[in-house]
């Protein structure tokens, strides 16, 4: 008998169908012998819905507000949900956030957490009833309602799953695992059975949004096994675990892309200590995430900086370089929005050679140009034209032979 | 300045637009110098949505899931509201019924407030705060969320009133106040200016639901004063409030009328001790309200016993009495399912003979025969043929005089 986590996103209990199929796959665990929590987010559309009124409203909501608001969706399927499984005969109870509780800190929309209350969790467990718990919502210390951003409800899931010492964390959703490229392009793109933590929150941070990244940090932080797996079949999905020696042998485990960026290069920057900071101050001052950064050598005191912001704050980033570029002397201001990101990623990189170089050599054989290189412990990202990414994904993932194997006729 | 409660039915918040209305209403009180709480139902529509979700998926759902899933409604219309009035630059804070806290008995669906905590909302008003109230909710002492039954809103605010010992409660709904009989058969109804709670009670459980009848006996026994009128205008309501010697003088307030009982009579029953614990023991167990009564003198140790029961209840009823008719040896089950009950109320009749003689009197005169009569202190209703439910509201209402002044002509 184990402890089972399972988490069930806003497609998976989106209609009274499909939170009875979900009710049924709830039963099936528990009637193979295991205690069973299950976090559920709200019924898809529904979270959109009350964000659409409160903008209708306002400008700006209030932020306890809006998340008062955005955290009622999963009262309605955890409630849904337990009452389907009790009409079934199962013992199941409904914990919404602060009925748990699970303690966040007070930062509204993207709150922490920083306490499990699990006793009557346990209590219920023992007493073999099923329990379901809304995701994305907690309380803060003062009783007021919190949320955990977009996504939350895995984090929920790996939080409850670390406080309760569950064996394993199952997400599901409407892939059935972590692919080593996106399907669309690659058709024979294979499911990755084991992803180590690391990989994954480079895959999933890249545009692989399958779990959120912060629910991947927590997981690894608490060692708690994550199956990422499809609602809707049976499938053995993708598990991220701790890295072991398997994993190295892998030079590659995925390649992604990220076409949702900009790139503005700032010419002729004076080679002077302190630039850097007066460029990029502003744009963290308006909240406006800088992703790759690229300063080459200076020749004759000057230096080009380049680097790459989200399409939605483009213009609102362009604006602000453009001011400070002209107060630190710079000569001007250059953009391109048709841009796209291509990573490799593998823990594989760490102890092998020549997989950046490898990387650069299959691109250049297919006549596509490198404008920006950057490089981490287990990821390499090429910036290239937009044009060429299906193009560069495709060859990559040959290169690197992440294919699974073509069904042949007989 | 004062401390006034104000409650908005869930037509009154139904919609975006309808939630801005609102906050202009409350900023409206605010700014005339008043302390206020404000006490939302649920969007108009949703807690049927709700409902049908769940009957969707089990034939009985689970009482304390149900309660979950039912007071999620009011979460969106109180954050709803106090951002909107924080983005009209007023100090404003939602409250689910946990947050307050709103303390009830555990019994789900029908919950009664046992405790409110009013510390909180106390030093909130002190700072200037609008206070935001989610209505119809709250929690019992082991954490479980609880509903206090339909239209518990109205119960919420007038305990709200009572903690916090305001001026008056105002509810507002899509009338704008409690007529002498149904404008839509008498369009001369008058509004009735004050009432006092004991004729509200009495309008209230005989159909005229503008006020839940719990409501108006918490609001009496903490005394009260409770303000109903409409949020689409600024007309003044109606009062209800503690009874007054002005109130005497007006012999009937109102008529009312329900169509939405049957009657059932059980025939030759031998009349000894117990006969009638006998026959209505087995459909209380079976939770059938049972509404009039009536047991005429026995004749020859034989006696007829004849009660009505909501239409709704009616099969089953008929099931139960049935058995138990055999029992205890009854001739048999006579049943009309078309009848109305028409009664008037008013305090005036306890110290004026001759009220429930003119009723008869007048009924008589258009040829309408009685079929069941039964009394109270302040009231007297007759059950007669539901064709002539119309005809007995329109003769009695203008017998007594009911009617407001006809607007002539110049």
């Amino acid at each position: 008998m184990a402890l089972v986590v399972q988490k069930y996103g806003g497609t998976s209990v989106g209609t009274i169908d499909r939170i009875r199929n979900v009710a049924s796959r709830v039963a099936k665990t528990y009637d193979e012998g295991h205690q069973l929590v299950v976090v559920l987010s709200a019924m898809s559309g529904e979270t959109n819905k009350l964000v659409g009124w409160a903008r209708e409203l306002c400008d700006h909501p209030d932020d306890r507000e809006y998340d008062a608001l955005v955290s009622s969706g999963e009262q309605v399927t955890i409630s849904l949900l337990a009452m389907c499984l009790k009409s079934m005969g199962y013992q199941a109870r409904s914990y919404l956030g602060h009925q748990v509780p699970i303690i966040t800190s007070d930062d509204y929309s993207r709150a922490r957490i920083e306490h499990i209350g699990s006793e009557k969790l346990r209590a219920d467990l023992e007493a073999g009833t099923i329990v379901v718990v809304a995701g994305f919502q907690g309380m803060d210390r003062c009783g007021n309602l919190t949320t955990l951003g977009r996504g939350g409800s895995d984090t929920s899931a790996v939080a409850l799953a670390a406080a309760l010492n569950a064996q394993v964390c199952e997400i599901y959703t409407d892939v059935d695992g972590v692919y080593t490229t996106d399907p669309r392009i690659v058709p024979n793109a294979s499911k990755i059975s084991r992803i180590s933590y690391d990989e994954m929150l480079e895959m999933a941070s890249l545009g692989a949004k399958v779990l959120q990244t912060r629910s991947v940090e927590f997981a690894k932080k608490y060692g708690v096994v994550v199956h990422v797996r499809s609602s809707f079949n049976d499938n053995q999905g993708t598990l991220v675990m701790k890295e072991d020696s398997d994993m190295e042998t892998v030079l590659v485990s995925g390649i992604t892309y990220n076409k949702d960026e900009a790139k503005i290069s700032v010419m002729r920057v004076p080679d002077k200590p302190g630039v850097a900071s007066q460029l990029f101050l502003p744009l963290s001052e308006k909240n406006i995430t800088v992703d790759m950064i690229i300063q080459n050598v200076s020749s004759e005191g000057y230096t080009d900086l380049t680097f790459t912001v989200p399409h939605g704050d483009f213009k609102k980033a362009l604006k602000v370089v453009e001011a400070t570029g002209e107060q630190i002397g710079a000569a001007g201001v250059l953009v391109d929005e048709n841009i796209a990101k291509i990573s490799i990623v593998g823990v594989g990189m760490r102890s092998h050679s020549g997989v950046a170089s490898k990387m650069f050599q299959v691109l250049s054989q297919e006549g596509i140009n490198i404008q920006m290189i950057s490089t981490s412990e287990i990821k390499v990202s090429c910036v290239i034209d937009v044009k060429y990414t299906e193009l560069a994904v495709r060859v990559l993932h040959e290169a690197f032979e992440l294919g699974s194997e073509a069904v042949t006729a007989e």
